[in-house]
């Protein structure tokens, strides 16, 4: 690995300069107003695999935004592995939060300050570019690559499927490596092997079919703020778990390995929630309780919420509708769809007379996932982990959803696993997303040692 | 009258454009972004008052905007009558839903739209054009008119008690006629002699200190758009009224007189929710309990609600923080400080771990008030409505709130009436506010035919 080493290290500055670059590209999918944006960010990628020496370099159709496609096929007898990474971001807002512009990429503290620095785009850029060291040293690869960069993972990758389903000869491999996804903690390296489903929706309630004078109709109109209130304040119990009827259907206890591990994380609940800024008393004492919420229930939780007058001061209005914005968690077993038509039950039979309710959802959702705890291709990620880091990494489940490990099984039958350089700290989704540069340079060395004993019968 | 009528019908097109000119004129008091435009009305006002023949034309400081005054002594052993009113405006949003720009005053079917044009824009312009046309025709008036004309009345009014204290021998008077108020409904002539109080504040709930992934963090962190649902939700009974303990000290039964005006008034519930586009079953069916509700009962109404991401489709983020608007109307003997005093404490009782809870208020807020219902310029004034309108007036309660009636008895010991032409349909508060014309040129003459029997020992 000398040479490799070397080199890596001799073009890092470029390598930043590359991550900068790309991060001034203000791709967020969920929003058209970003729309060159997107477009920006795909032809980005596509150029620099081709400058890193891909073949067959291509943007894919999908019905949405393109996914980017290119290969680096060394010799057919080697196993051909699939990078999947995504060059779409998270909107910025609120921007008056944003220490420097979301979008002008700043280094502070040996980090890169960037909206989508850490998800996904400085994660993602890291195989293309070890792969360019791979061809500028030795020539080839260890192993067949094929990378398929998406955009439109923020959006809940509603085209995804499908596009697997129809480049699925392309797309052949005998394993999928995500760059996304992401460390736990980062002092502790770790290797994902679970992730949360995800279902979206807007719900919408309206009362007067106009905003009304508070004063004039006080007391005698509906006010839909009063009932969205009512609605949400119904959805969790006491102890914040969901209390829709029907919510845990199909679903089976948690996996004992994963309770095991953390057991073994002996998890600080007080330090997690000075860590987040809470003040005052911990909703969640026991740390062991905190993670099993996190890790291995589902959950529902409100994004947004808005209606009537948000301005300075006041205004003596009586709305019209208000809207709130909710995303459900959804662990092994529970179905997108499902859980839309048990939570609009509820919402239904508790709406007050005089309010019509409207629920819009968002793309068709993911289930859970889970990686198959035997897959040889993981026990060689978690030795190069532990060979650079210095510890065992910890088997965690994620929060969060890579709804693509589902999709990758579902479409190529074939196993996925997470070899992100991210770390879950890295406010991604928040003002102020930042990357370590220090996992940036390591994240290098280590797809480089990770396709080599991949290459040579590791896995 | 047949020379003042004459006048008035001949200069009828000129009154419409000064109207029209003063509603160009954006004087949003809630917001500090329209404060050219509040400086500016100010001008306007007192210009035209000059124009018209006022004299000690001058902008009282206030502490805030300022107060525009002026006045016409014909004869010191005439009676002296105060005119109010206000040149602020409610802000226009939300804007996309005018038909026409809110600062473009557009005529349409009889109506001019603007914002501000019915609150009170077109019935303050009344009072002066009509001082104007007594000046041209008769050269004198036939009683001494002050003329008070406030800009903060939007904002809750929050100097203008230390205004009338600080000016109380220059406003001296016999009488306050308010130019501010609103017929009840189009299709019957009504005098208001009751309006509800108002105290208004914003709740601000807060969990972590910055916004987070909702997926990593959903189901530990404290998501306060669910603990302000919570919040918000118990601040009503079943019933749609106030749940508060203390909210109703000090209140007594309510009149008798206004609960057999309102069972005169035989109103339909069903008609009042399909007037203003609630689909569906109506939450109040009687239409007597309904109006109880409006005119007589104290409310506690949310005005506005806001948190985390509010774009086009989906950000998986759960907010640090989410805020209510919230406005009471209070009835008589309800205190505003008090009123605060209950909802907070109502409030922090009901706070989850997790979160803290900041409560704002704006303004001083203000009683409810009830017009002595013996004055005998009340029955002048409802003489003139009933021979103008052919139809003996209601006497009714306002279920908006008019905080100068208690001012000027407080600080100038003076009784006030409610003299206005605007309708309260007129969708002020709202979009597509407008005034009807044939109310802007019958006003003239009723004020005309006030003033002139006033002047004549009428009161």
């Amino acid at each position: 690995m000398s040479e490799m080493e070397s080199y890596l290290g001799a073009h890092f500055a470029e390598a930043l300069e590359d991550l900068k670059a790309f991060c001034r590209i203000p791709s967020v999918s969920t929003d058209p107003a970003y729309a060159d944006g997107i477009a920006e960010a795909a032809r980005f990628v596509a150029g620099r695999m081709t400058q890193a020496g891909f073949t067959a370099v291509e943007l894919l159709e999908t019905g949405g935004h393109p996914a980017v496609y290119g290969e680096l096929i060394s010799d057919p007898s080697l196993p051909t592995f699939l990078v999947y990474g995504h060059y779409d971001v998270q909107p910025p807002d609120p921007l008056e939060k944003w220490q420097t512009p979301p979008f002008e990429p700043t280094e502070r503290d040996g980090r890169l300050y960037a909206r989508g620095v850490s998800d996904d785009k400085g994660p993602l850029l890291i195989p293309i570019l070890v792969a360019e060291a791979f061809m500028k040293t030795a020539g080839r690869l260890p192993v067949n690559l094929k990378v398929l960069i998406e955009g439109e993972e923020e959006s809940g990758s509603p085209n995804f499927e499908a596009t697997l389903q129809t480049y699925r000869e392309r797309l052949e491999c005998d394993l999928v490596i995500s760059a996304d996804g992401a460390m736990w903690r980062p002092d502790r390296p770790s290797t994902t092997v679970a992730s949360r489903g995800l279902v979206a929706m807007d719900i919408s309630v309206t009362g007067a079919s106009k905003d009304l004078h508070s004063g004039r109709h006080g007391g005698s109109a509906p006010n839909p703020i009063r009932a969205l209130a009512i609605l949400l304040a119904s959805l969790h119990g006491d102890d914040g778990r969901v209390a829709v009827d029907g919510f845990l259907d199909g679903t089976a206890p948690p996996d004992p390995t994963i309770i095991a591990a953390i057991e073994a994380a002996d998890f600080d609940a007080g330090e997690y929630y000075r860590d987040i800024g809470v003040q005052g008393q911990a909703p969640i004492a026991d740390g062991r309780d905190l993670l099993i919420r996190q890790w291995l229930e589902p959950t529902l939780e409100f994004n947004g919420i808005s209606g009537g007058y948000q301005g300075q001061g006041t205004k003596t209005v009586i709305p019209s509708s208000a809207t709130a914005k909710i995303t459900c968690r959804l662990i092994a077993g529970q179905k997108p769809d499902h859980i839309l038509s048990v939570v609009s039950r509820h919402l239904q039979a508790r709406l007050p007379p005089g309010f019509t309710l409207d629920i819009h959802r968002h793309g068709h959702g993911s289930e859970a996932f889970f990686v198959n705890p035997e897959l040889p291709a993981l026990a060689v990620a978690e030795g190069v982990l532990e060979e650079l880091l210095g510890q065992k990494p910890l088997r965690v489940a994620m929060g969060a959803t890579i709804p693509i490990g589902a999709s990758f099984r579902k479409h190529l039958d074939r196993e996925a696993i997470f070899f992100s350089f991210s770390t879950s700290d890295e406010d991604y989704h928040a003002p102020n997303e930042f990357f370590r540069l220090a996992n940036f340079r390591i994240g290098l060395t280590a797809w480089a040692m990770l396709l080599t004993r991949l290459g040579s019968g590791g896995a």
